[in-house]
């Protein structure tokens, strides 16, 4: 029980980061001695120091025969920004370290255990594991796969449509639900739309009901042939704005959206898509994405649901029936889902499904 | 606390006699004596001793001084099976009452308290009121109605559909769903289908998942031309299978199920349907059904929520998408629902939706 409550502290600590420390996993840490809270710390930003080490440069002297406690294994190797952890720990006099999940990066996975235990320092892990893998999805996805990891949001009525008639903007959800979108923009490196979703309902995909930051906004537009008037080419962050088209397209058209601060990147079809999945997948790893939001509409949906390139799903229930307009999906994916968490949000609900392993 | 404490238990023993006492309401009745439990009782079936009888009569002598709890506000009225309780409550030596929620029975409604207080026994009300209200909302809605508490239930695909393809049974939801199914049947008084349902789908509409009792077996068959050899037609108990239908129809077929000992009736229609809903309602309430839980197919689901002839509507959702198929609703109706709660059912999720007010 102690060793749950200091671990939940850990997770609140590292969730005051979210958003800011990809690729990079969230991470909280605390110094507790003879039941005593002594300090805590978390990863604060991207190249910024690690929680293991904010928590110990705040106990000072005072670290010598404390418990830390932290959410992820504390790191050993070296070829990063920061100095790794375990000599740190070892060097202040901890007495025992507990953590929730082992780093799955390949540079520590249990070498930094290995290390802190060979130093006669008593190691428990495991402590609210699922809990600790669920905070750190997104890492524990990148770290080994190299691709972010990718939800599918849907907002839609209880018979399935997204709106109420074809190429017009409906009104799903409620604020509660639309509250949480922006808490999820929040979290995801990149959110990603189809052009007919940015022509028809013009969105800004951008932090507005909450306090965050904005995510990459991409939009798969094929053939390089959306207004410029729309929103998402007009923001305040141009740069965040990346425009993924097929090979070929009008050049002229490219130097525009490029001179406004608009980023423009051609791709290879996969022969089913004008633009590949898995080459987009790819290239956003390699720009360490680690986490991709598709908002929508209902070609891109199916685009990566039937073609299985996807982690997650999220449907926010309107209790609505249409009877007619489009439905989310346009044609069945053989992915066997579960579902994984539910709640009311407002008037509507929230459920999040995975997939079954 | 204390008060929630022993009125969540008086709810228990309330429930150990679902499906057993309607039109009557659960209730659960304790007694407690300076912290200690003396006795519980609850309201067994239909024209048994009350649950309030029941405690004071287990406690005997032992009921002097003591605290009586019941969910609900003790009757005090005479023109009923059992004697009334609140003499028998005031004889005892009662000290306190404490109970959920106020009889609406307008032969209660606040005179069971009256009658308590002006004997000198202190009276608290509005313990865990919303949770009584919801443990006997089919005797709450038919006590001032006069009708059944009307349940629309759906069991469909994200994307809505009930069947893959028209005319064809389709297996949506898993065995966690089904028996929560069972369990709803054992609860309502009556459960109702349309002919279609039984053409295609042949449902037995019994309860066999978990133990209990099983409900009326209603089918609106307008023509009077189902297929006899239907299971409903041919059940252990035929006197629970109801058949609903037009004026006019074959009168040697009506004898012929009669004869098996199905019950037939026969209904005006109400223009819009064959057979008039409100005239349904009125009817059941006549036979004192005091809950109908409707399970398809759409044309039934569409005609009792477009007509806005329901109290809640229940929602399982499979996490698949058909893409094609039937939807459960055919055409969108205006009634505002709010989701009242949802939870994961194996590998399936529940929602429940009531009419806001």
């Amino acid at each position: 029980m102690e060793h749950e409550k200091y671990m939940r502290r850990c997770f609140e600590l590292a969730r005051r980061a979210t958003g800011l420390v990809s690729p990079n996993p969230l991470v909280g840490s605390l110094l507790v001695k003879d039941g005593n809270l002594i300090s805590e710390g978390w990863h604060r930003e991207f190249g910024s120091p690690h929680a293991e080490a904010e928590a110990l440069n705040q106990a000072g002297a005072e670290s010598a025969g404390c418990d830390l406690y932290c959410n992820l294994e504390p790191c050993s190797h070296t070829n990063k920004k920061t100095p790794p952890c375990v000599p740190h720990i070892i060097g202040s006099g901890i007495k025992r370290v507990v953590i929730s999940n082992r780093d799955p990066n390949p540079d520590v996975n249990g070498e930094g255990i290995l290390k802190l235990r060979e130093a006669g320092i008593e190691v428990i892990e495991g402590i609210l594991e699922d809990e600790g893998r669920e905070l750190n999805k997104f890492f524990f996805h990148f770290i080994t796969k190299r691709t972010p990891y990718v939800t599918v949001k849907i907002a839609q009525t209880l018979d399935g449509k997204i709106t109420s008639c074809e190429g017009k903007q409906t009104r799903i959800t409620g604020v509660d639900a639309l509250r949480d979108v922006h808490k999820l923009r929040n979290s995801y490196d990149a959110v990603l739309v189809g052009s007919k979703t940015v022509s028809i309902d013009d969105p800004q995909l951008n932090v507005r009901r909450i306090n965050g930051r904005n995510p990459i906004r991409i939009v798969l537009d094929c053939e390089l042939n959306l207004p410029l008037d729309r929103k998402i080419f007009n923001s305040r962050d141009p740069e965040k704005t990346w425009v993924f088209t097929g090979k070929n397209n009008d050049a002229e058209r490219i130097e525009k959206l490029k001179a406004s601060g608009v980023r423009v990147f051609e791709f290879d079809s996969d022969g089913a898509n004008c633009i590949g999945i898995c080459h987009i997948l790819k290239f956003l790893g390699e720009q360490n994405i680690a986490s991709l939001l598709i908002e929508g509409g209902a070609g891109t949906f199916t685009k990566f649901l039937s073609a299985n390139q996807f982690d997650e799903l999220i449907v926010y229930h309107a209790p609505l029936f249409f009877a007619r307009g489009v439905t989310a999906i346009l044609e069945p994916f053989e992915t066997v889902l579960k579902p994984w968490s539910v709640r009311i949000l407002g008037k509507d609900t929230k459920t999040v499904f995975k997939k079954e392993n």
